[in-house]
């Protein structure tokens, strides 16, 4: 905002772009069904075979590994005529094969169709016609991402090198998922992002979280929006944290090992974090890491889902306080999630063209400039 | 209708203007945001700050009072990122100052943005550029009227005076609720005004009503729709009230004082009506009065608040028989939300383009031509 | 398809055909409300006066029989303002007049309007042109259908004679309902139709029936499609059942009296079949008749009414076995219900514009080849 200087004012997306159903739609065309979707962990697909349903929208789309262990993608629909391939959201093609529940039509588990019994494929049926609706998948970090595009715009290593990954450091492959939350927010999904993206609302909102992290008491994201004489930015203040916390608890103490690699200044920092736009933010700390996927359900309906993730000696200590390592995460996401309920509501009046933003949303602006984008406005 | 002579029909509106989305959302547009709209008793704001949350439609309008006690109202919506002001539906602003529970922005009761905390107002940023949206709000006959077109077309009071007031002679300013009552009624809201502005139906639907007003047991609302030869037109009769009878309740008697100041016409008659499209009709006797506001919740839904309202004299009475009082009317408006929802199924008929309106069915026909007034048909 | 060459690969309709609330009116419109449609058995109706609310889509359409007997059809809306006439689904005109509840204007049981109780009839106003909205209504094989275009394209005898009734030996005029049940599937009508036409499926979800069935069993609803030295072409085999079995029940077995009149091809086959799109298809054996109706609830529901229908000496049995005639049938249907709520849910992946059809789809692809005439395409 600063470059565009003084007499520039800044706002938001149109409100109807937060309700109205057909923009939403325009939205899964344009972003959700284009972009590179963060949508599980690597560990959820542990052997060949298993599976798991995913729902962008209303497309519904199977992740599994083949027999070698590669993943694969494909959209939750026989060639056939249409049925649904996977009842329940996830489990194991234990045969191998994917095997139609209705016509009984085979397929690998590379989306090959093998095998149509009791039909006699006429000379003009070719079954490399038929292979499954294939979904592009990867995986960066320990987690799956998806893209919906018939040919993604770029691979997914490409997408992440836009970004300055900062989570190199950490484990990120062999973590665990301790605790998982699903959460359903009536918000927009952009509602959701633009309050994750300015902590403006932190003091109002979040006691805990400013007690811990004195910065967000100050209603700012980054040293950089400290006055240069606040006391915040005492030489001695390396840490984004309270003195002598180490992680995001309830009195920001931990009773977990600390990962191995860490550099010095990401031990101190506290809190490292990481946005990949529009499904997935992370924030890693000493001991653990904590993921928030983000998937848009309807025009104001967003599912979250929350993993608490943990390096496997951690997960097998025999008293992990499962409890004590969640609740105050989950505090977090609900004090967040009612306010964007607040903001989903208040968007619905007729004279509120469109919000202004402060300077201390230049993130959210950031994020709204890269939604017109995608929409090619 | 006779005026148009023998050979003119008359008919109800096209059957899909009482079910139609797109249509509902035309009428929202033309009449309830642009129309004065009656939605509570000033005595429910009766101390400076006390607030209360209005729905009409889509909409959603904070009512106050400021300090000095005047009247304010503003869409609930902050003007910063859209968020709702008020969660709950009433309340009191117990600092005296409205307060965004998002970013915490602060607004006097005049709408005025007084404090944006933690914020450095950039050179640029003007706070009288983020008042409120206000919404135009006044009284008339102690009841608070709100205004949602930006400008309205004219005052509340020459709204008033382009019908004939009859409830001078009424204490209507210092009335107060003895009960309200909310209904939810599947109709569409000029379904529920058509069926009000007929007694056609009164003599299938409403027994005791009709016991109660002689007239009404005619399927007429005036007395000059009698034949001249009538038995109820004897010089005798100067009340609408069966003989013996002062009131509407069960029996026609009354326990309650009666008001002062009524001219001997208004105490003989029994009921004076006073209807203020779309929003209110008033129903005025000599010991209590009721009123109906009527709000459009959907195409077809409709919400009904009903109160009545007493003298404050007769609200200290120790014995004062709430059931009583409301029984009989409760039973009226339940009988009339019962064939409101019949008449708005049959509408769906594709068959049925549009009703046929009889000699009985005058002020219906008046509503309708209103309507399409007001829609610039 | 055999008729246009191994070259020629056939397809479903339009993957959004299935779902599309836009395109479910077009059916509606082209289809529904303007096809015969088989709603009620006659003996619902049985005295003059008694009457049956159907409901097609958002239309309802009233049943019932004038004093002559005759079977006479409405739309369930007074000419008046649109109400609806009946409020509950069955029962009886008493006084063998049609009474709106709303304003009581009285119609005869043939639709005429009788009486305006009250209302001095203007000059211009004419009775006749008051008479109820009338529905064409025929009667077949004891089944009620009902026909709402203004204008039938054709009599119900002539549609009927299009197809080659095969149940002209069965006493179906008389069968009384032994047991009826409804069943509400989430699924496009087309998608329960398309699955009843073919029974590739069955081998993989119908255990029970293939057992009964051993040409189902083979994934063919025809003996033509076995190959010419299949062994159930066997010239012994004359009946389409299980060695032993005479019927469709758990065991192939009866102990309910076998129609007379039937031709011996008839009584050793087992099963004989009718469909009248869209609305209905029968199953008669020798000793029960199966009906069961559709209905297009919504662009993803639809619902069926199943009647096991017997004669009136086996309706008189003293210990007619209810559970058992009903089980056999009923497990089909909801193992049908199943598959067809699974292939509607797969219908959205928008990379599914269409399935393919096989060999053993013949009877779909013609289903969907009337549907696409029908609509005029």
């Amino acid at each position: 905002m600063n470059s565009k200087g003084s007499n520039s004012t800044h706002h938001t997306l149109p409100s109807e772009w937060y309700f109205d159903p057909a923009h939403f739609q325009r939205e899964l065309k344009s972003i959700w069904w284009d972009e590179w979707l963060c949508v599980a962990r690597a560990g959820e697909l542990g052997e060949p075979g298993q599976f798991k349903v995913i729902r962008v929208g209303s497309q519904q789309v199977i992740i599994t590994r083949n027999p070698k262990g590669k993943l694969q993608a494909f959209h939750n629909t026989c060639r056939h005529r249409g049925s649904l391939l996977c009842e329940s959201d996830s489990g194991s093609f234990h045969s191998g094969r994917i095997v139609c529940p209705y016509h009984a039509w085979v397929y690998s588990l590379d989306g090959e169709l093998q095998n149509t019994p009791r039909l006699n494929e006429s000379d003009d049926f070719n079954r490399k016609d038929y292979s499954l609706y294939q979904v592009a998948v990867d995986s960066w970090a320990g987690f799956i991402f998806i893209n919906l595009a018939g040919i993604p715009a770029s691979e997914l290593k490409t997408r992440i090198a836009e970004e300055a990954n900062p989570l190199s450091n950490w484990p990120m492959q062999e973590l665990l998922i301790a605790h998982r939350q699903v959460h359903h927010v009536d918000c927009n999904w952009k509602v959701f992002w633009e309050n994750f993206l300015e902590c403006y609302h932190c003091p109002n909102i979040h006691r805990e979280l400013c007690a811990l992290v004195p910065l967000y008491g100050q209603g700012v994201t980054s040293p950089e929006d400290l006055p240069e004489d606040h006391p915040l930015l005492a030489a001695s203040a390396q840490t984004l944290l309270k003195p002598g916390a180490v992680t995001w608890s309830g009195d920001g103490f931990t009773t977990l090992p600390w990962f191995d690699g860490l550099s010095r200044e990401e031990q101190t920092i506290g809190m490292t974090f990481f946005n990949l736009w529009p499904s997935v933010f992370i924030v890693a700390h000493v001991d653990y890491v904590r993921s928030v996927q983000v998937m848009p359900d309807g025009p104001e309906k967003t599912r979250l889902t929350v993993d608490w993730l943990v390096s496997p000696e951690t997960m097998d200590r025999e008293a992990l306080d499962i409890p004590g390592l969640v609740a105050f995460g989950q505090q977090v996401v609900l004090e967040d999630a009612r306010v964007c309920e607040l903001n989903q509501k208040g968007l619905h009046s007729q004279r509120h063209r469109s919000g202004v933003l402060t300077e201390k949303e230049r993130d959210v602006l950031a994020f709204d400039q890269w939604v017109m984008a995608r929409l090619g406005d």
